[in-house]
């Protein structure tokens, strides 16, 4: 091989490196909006354990709601930690598994989407709303952003901690800051 | 050529054939998004011949409606197949040209997308939601999840199927589970 | 280096570098995502100059508000032009810091996208719903389509001119229709 030719060689090896990584990210991107159109799924399709093996062994809920809404749901925590607690949640006859709810509702999570993504750690910012049927009429039940810290395990994007706050919330205005620029 | 230098040639070769089928991939999930978007647009800005347009000729609108919202539209039908049924279902005077609707509704289709592709087949998972508007009130008028067929024609994402159910509908939690993982 | 692996390399040469414009267009995609969820972000978390600095200078916001709502938001204009008139728009204390939506609504931007790329000059369209919340209830105060003129100014995407239409308005049906196929 000539040494222009080495040279050009190597320049595209460097290109195509650098290239692969940027293809990577977007594809990282995709998984991550994927899986919180899944949590919606899960959520609405009443697949419960589908929903808990979304998080990591280790993984979180905290949400920002007040202590009238935490006394309603027969609870007097905003935070459910590990597997067992996110079960725990999304089983709740008063919350998730209530008749107004359960199979009633919709979770359009992953609109206004950022994910900050960084090799197998990641930050998603976005919206979503729940809306729930009832009588023929459909009403945004719930509102607000979520910062969600994801991890990836064994090759698939789960979720960490899912940072909530509601829209009227006091901490709504700031739970977005903590995100990477 | 030394036989190094062939051999990283090859090598790179191969990376980035692997890698443009990648890159193809999200091309097709942003077209795919691209067709869901303009679903919206076609109904909502009134172009029929548009919204005809975006299924393939043997396309089809298949609802898991009631046979009392059928009825409301004048049919007893829950399946539109081929473009000519296509188009009775997006000009019926009782449905979507209806006062209360035509030009007064937005359907905002696409939100917790998922897509499925392979080849010039997909399969494209989604949320959407109509509003329409009266008297200055915007109301949710319908919620529910899609399962799209999809076919690539000549170059273009087309629509082949339209699987829809309605939020509170008997279908609803279950129209999503043939979706390949 | 042998005719053949010269022209091998060439040929390569020129696939990664089609293959990096595709990338490029794939990122600036989602990058134009990005900054319509911000634009959001800074306005419903009260960022008022982070939202002026979605802008270029010379930025415009023109909406096709009929002169009522012009009326009751103290201004005979439907359009700000320039970023002083951007920050007159979003600090208005009878529009955006209104008790009734500052700190207390979400913009859900940027469903429905379909994003038109060239070069540093881009096009995207858009639906988009403002979500204001009061004792407990979710409303959906404004819902209409935009169509959102971008520049990149070093290395960044700003708004150059966001042109809404709201649901209902004559120019709804329209709004989107200047934007390239």
């Amino acid at each position: 091989m000539t040494d222009d030719a080495d040279t050009r060689l190597a320049e595209l090896e460097a290109t195509v490196s650098a290239l692969a990584a940027r293809v990577q990210e977007l594809e990282d991107d995709r998984e991550i909006r994927d899986l919180l159109a899944r949590y919606g799924y899960m959520a609405d399709n009443c697949d419960d354990e589908g929903f808990v093996n979304l998080y990591t062994e280790d993984g979180a809920i905290n949400l920002s709601i007040s202590k009238e809404a935490a006394a309603s749901m027969g609870t007097d925590a905003a935070v459910w930690s590990g597997k067992d607690a996110v079960r725990d949640f999304i089983t709740n006859p008063n919350g998730h598994h209530s008749a107004q709810l359960y199979g009633k509702s919709m979770h359009f999570h992953g609109t206004n989407l950022v994910t900050h993504i960084d090799g197998d750690e990641a930050v998603a910012d976005s919206y979503g709303m729940a809306v729930a049927t009832a009588d023929g009429e459909n009403t945004i039940v719930s509102a607000g952003n979520n910062q969600w810290q994801l991890r990836r395990v064994d090759g698939r994007w789960l979720i960490r901690e899912r940072r909530g706050a509601t829209l009227g919330d006091d901490k709504f205005t700031t739970n977005l800051d903590a995100t990477p620029e």
